[in-house]
């Protein structure tokens, strides 16, 4: 990305969709919650084993994602109560950024043998490309121009 | 994303290229100063005061992703030595990730007012869209499906 605008500014940090995405889910257990939940783990064990996630830490980013809005509650028991995790619409719309996150990892981790293997309705391995939406062509970060960044 | 494979495993945490990638760049401090590189800030004055990082945490961060090949550090004063910083290949490969936080967040952080526009090459206004390398078309995530996960 190259930038037309000052890059830096007394008056504080950049104000940027970015750092706000990342205020919500800018931490690893975070993400990874979401992932478990998009694949279909509901519950707080299942949860736990699957991301690996200590269980205070866990506790934690779960009351924290519900703030905010990324996951709902549902109980499955009342005696005991117990309660399942599910994905808002907010927190379903997160599948980009994990899906990115993965496409890096394929490539710069685990370059030889990547371990989570997807496959699209099309029939084909899956592996995603950031495209513009007007246009429909990939994107390089090249091609892109800061034309306002309000502070 | 739905699956054939077993959710959970007495084994340990899923392997996972989306867990790997967070290993990396799994804080926000982390993804922030990338994009700092990625806008063209390059000095430890100009990165802290975009992010708005705490000045020993930015310190930690950069080594961190120094050591992990994100960024490479070049100096531009012997006396007394200060260096500039630079992303990596491995590092401007991050693009896409921060592309799909922007996204999210002027979506869900703020909807009605995204303070970073960024344009195409196309001459739009950016937006980005994930699709399928095999066959060109937007994904859902509803229409993934894991066929392998490696434990």
């Amino acid at each position: 990305m190259s930038s037309d605008v000052q890059l830096t500014s007394p008056s504080g940090p950049r104000r940027c969709s970015i750092a706000g995405a990342l205020e919500v889910v800018g931490d690893r257990w975070a993400l990874l919650v979401v992932r478990e939940l998009g694949m279909g783990a509901r519950r707080f064990d299942a949860i736990q084993r699957n991301t690996g996630a200590p269980r205070d830490v866990l506790t934690a980013r779960l009351r924290k994602l519900e703030d905010r809005g990324i996951l709902r509650r549902e109980p499955y028991s009342e005696h005991p109560p117990r309660f399942e995790y599910l994905l808002t619409d907010a927190g379903a719309a997160l599948a980009p950024i994990l899906l990115t996150l993965r496409e890096w990892g394929d490539r710069y981790v685990y370059p030889d043998d990547p371990p989570l293997v997807l496959e699209h309705s099309c029939g084909q391995a899956f592996h995603s490309r950031i495209t513009c939406v007007a246009c429909h062509q990939p994107i390089t970060g090249e091609d892109l121009t800061v034309v306002d960044n309000q502070r």
